[in-house]
């Protein structure tokens, strides 16, 4: 039951992240294969990072093919749909593709996060709090990092409002809601908590400190 | 035999891939010892995540400098020559460059695939065709991907014709024949192939369907 | 004893790459916890690609927390610093702020080297001299790489003078004087030459050879 369950929701996250770098290729004008990469990127490479720090050696997605292949089929419809309507990246729509591109990172963020906590007390760690909260972190930022990187735009996580701080808090409590719930109350509840936090503070416009450009 | 073969192509990959991470900081302007490290990355680079990914620890290139070496001698050839002959890197040879460059990275790119994939058969994962072609593509796409987020330039593999494509291709070509033919054919027969498709790519301006930016 | 010191350097050097990658943030006009983001990667992330190559897994910094602790409240530190005092960004008072990054990067890259090296000796490679130093060089080099990398300005490594030349030639004079000097020597008088090294380049403003752009 348990496992079915996050299958569920690793494929969710790999669908939300790969459409989310897919849009970011498409919004750089790259080829249908360079979307695809930055699709396939950006979904599995935050748990590939997860598995490398975890010793799970091969990482899982190169052993099993499904999250390549959903993360590129996934990549193919969103180049597909941008590129029969080309108002979603230019000119007044714009606004629904920044809604939506936010929408699918959120989703990929919020899932990833949980299914590095799992992943990480699946191998032994439950006792470490702060390994899991890491390891949790890195697998919900890593993937949207990368495709940040490797497309050379700002990355999300620094230009976004409460981005790492909402993964953090999320394992926070995925760590704690495993403790006395098990892991499927856990897994959802968490995930939940991430859009939550993310949905509050896109629209109540939360902002911490920075320094202001000078004008 | 095949170890001497072997050996032989990564040392060609090797230089292959160093004088286009060295032309690349050249055209950017580094000092020689920016333009070695940048060598060494992308020649070493797509090796070490290759053996981190399988589980070979350290990595190769922690353990026998002659890699290192050869990246570094190699840097320095390209510096001098460059150096000595800066109409190449402006100006009215920028064609050559351009097409120099082309030849190498195709070289790097053939050759370090089909090495990826013959490291993965050789620590026994032979029956996994999807890992053996991940982890060649991986190899042969990982050093100019590094080379070029370093550098602060537009990724090669999102920006040139069927870049990734001819890498995954060449894989898995290599697997099948590395079945059917031996090593030797394999890692021979499927460098060729990705070379082929790189050169056909280039000479015919194959374009893969993308969005245009609007005018 | 040798303990204590390894231990007492680790943080110096957590605190000056801490502040050095919070510098770079606030430059870059992210909110405080973009900052201490890219304080933390700055200072566990030369570590982290160091352990995963040597096989320590999970890496140290996922099981300690006290590193991350530290280089948190260093980048708030720092953050609160600037901004309160917002002329030492721009303005007359950048002098001082380009200084105080020189030298917090410095302080960080020739400790993260020596404790690179140290690292590996530790886990038994004493005798692979190559290896001792290519590790030495990637902890030291490892963390500012990530952060100019995440942060999209050009990498310190390919723009400041004698850079990585440092922490190599550091990473070798490291393994000789442990070999003969023992542990606590072999770090302090490494770490010194690495300052030494970087302080008579900044000075005399030491430049390798490179192309020179078209005026």
């Amino acid at each position: 039951m348990q496992e079915i369950i996050t299958f569920i929701m690793e494929i969710i996250g790999t669908i939300a992240f790969a459409a989310s770098g897919a849009m970011v290729g498409v919004g750089r004008r790259m080829d249908i294969f360079g979307v695809c990469v930055l699709g396939v990127v950006t979904s599995v490479g935050g748990g590939m990072i997860r598995d490398i720090v975890l010793g799970i050696i091969p990482p899982g997605m190169f052993q099993k093919p499904v999250y390549t292949i959903v993360a590129t089929a996934t990549s193919c419809v969103v180049f597909w749909v941008l590129y029969l309507k080309k108002e979603l990246v230019e000119g007044h729509f714009r606004e629904i593709y920044d809604r939506f591109m936010l929408i699918m990172d959120t989703i990929g963020l919020g899932i990833f996060t949980v299914v590095g906590v799992n992943t990480g007390i699946r191998h032994g760690y439950m006792d470490n709090t702060f390994l899991l909260v890491f390891v949790g972190t890195i697998t919900g930022v890593g993937g949207g990092l990368l495709r940040d990187m490797m497309a050379g735009v700002p990355p999300y996580i620094f230009v976004k409002h409460i981005y790492a701080c909402a993964s953090i808090v999320g394992a926070v409590v995925c760590v704690y809601m495993y403790r006395s719930f098990g892991t499927v109350a856990a897994m959802v509840g968490a995930s939940a908590v991430v859009f939550l936090i993310r949905y509050l503070a896109a629209h109540y416009r939360w902002n911490l400190p920075r320094l202001k450009r000078e004008d």
